[in-house]
């Protein structure tokens, strides 16, 4: 028996979101399909983070078991010529049996991205919010500057989390600009249920003026979503990394994340 | 009545290409069936480029008559009601009534996206060429180059054209990397049919190494198609701009695109 760990990139726009639900497909089903038919037998995926409706991910992390002689390597060929266009599996890896993608979890960067002009963009139309009107980068700064730090974010929680304690530890948050595209970038040890997208949809209201950016300290101070600024649009959301011990240290790395955002690479 | 010029920005992925055909929907259609909604009457929409099946556009331009009353800095927002998701009119304006957007065009600017990794990417996976296995750039830059200037491109055109001569000028061409995504610019006053996927197709040859750079040079003397590469598929390129001496200077400053490109990986 090996425990295998994928590394998954999706199209959210299709599917009802990570999960296996009755409501329509899945990313989970989708690779458990494709693993049934690459291993001949009924495979369980785990992933480290339950995505909703419409969110998309370029580093999706999920660990199965399997009996199949299919090297740990080869997953993401054999996986690709089952899986349909918009879920790919861009790598993989044998880990330890006692590995858990969810909670052996080290730290996740989501990206968010807004077009912020006052029509839509066509062909991101379904990986960016579309936001029109001025914003204020300065002021959005400053509120995302706000969130660094291991704070309670109780306000930031959409109902419906289970999680045992509403503290949590923002470790970077950072927003650039790129003509009409804002990309907002966070870094965290975990985060709560609709945590990023309350974040956006906050930063949002703030550019707008709507908000002032010390909403974010009343709301660790009080605790009351009402501070802070409406759940922004599942589509604009990107699980973008997930990184655990086994990563070494450079997958923690937020400045490298940030330079390949910038195309400091080019 | 009035001309208006459009700025037309859409995914190509469903349509039949720009132009009005019997086997699919087309963008013209769409935009024709929303302008006859928004005026009430029959409009004929001439578009600056005929793009293929499956090709983008930033900036596509197209112009009509019309005895409409709509302001014509309105038309954007009319329109974008009336209009489908993937297709979005950017800008509108007068133009004197002699102006022809097909006609009057000083330069285009094509871009040509390429995923060099081992597996496609999902979220891209229509906006990106998927070319697995090493490419060399420098290689690949060193032929770019050799296509700047006025040359014969005969050998740069797929059959079914209409073109009177074959003498083109590409102004100026640019290959960008950052990470596994490699984008190509061509800038050039008029383009033959199928030129700038040819060139595409023949960049990646020469980058695997299945062709030489001077191909480019042979190409020119000879006017052998089979001295390039294949025609790179049609979901790779995206019409970036179309400008006019109406536009004013700044519109034809390849470098401005190219700033705007490095930061386009956001």
């Amino acid at each position: 028996m090996k425990r295998v760990l994928l590394t998954v990139e999706y199209d959210g726009t299709a599917y009802c979101g990570w999960q296996i639900q009755e409501n329509g497909p899945s990313v989970q089903q989708e690779i458990q399909k494709a693993l049934r038919r690459a291993t001949g037998a009924q495979v369980s995926v785990t992933g480290a983070s339950r995505t909703d409706a419409g969110v998309h991910a370029r580093g999706q992390r999920a660990h199965f078991d399997t009996q199949a002689t299919i090297p740990p390597e080869k997953y993401p060929y054999v996986l690709n010529t089952l899986l349909p266009r918009d879920i790919r599996v861009r790598a993989a890896r044998e880990t330890p049996p006692d590995f858990h993608a969810r909670f052996d979890a080290r730290g996740k960067i989501y990206t968010y991205r807004i077009h912020n002009h006052a029509h839509a963009d066509a062909l991101q139309r379904n990986m960016r919010a579309h936001v029109p009107g001025q914003l204020c980068d300065a002021a959005m700064r400053e509120a995302a500057g706000l969130l660094v730090g291991t704070h309670d974010f109780r306000a930031f929680a959409a109902a419906g989390g289970s999680a045992k304690t509403t503290v949590r530890c923002v470790r970077d948050a950072a927003l650039l600009r790129a003509g009409d595209d804002l990309t907002l970038l966070v870094h965290g040890t975990a985060f709560l249920y609709n945590m990023v997208r309350i974040i956006a949809g906050t930063l949002i209201a703030v550019g707008q003026g709507r908000l002032s950016p010390d909403c974010v300290q009343t709301a660790f101070q009080t605790g009351d979503r009402l501070c802070l600024g409406p759940t922004a649009p599942a589509h604009g959301l990107e699980l973008t990394r997930v990184y655990y011990a086994l990563d070494g240290d450079e997958a923690a790395r937020f400045d490298l994340v940030l330079a390949a955002c910038k195309g400091d690479v080019l």
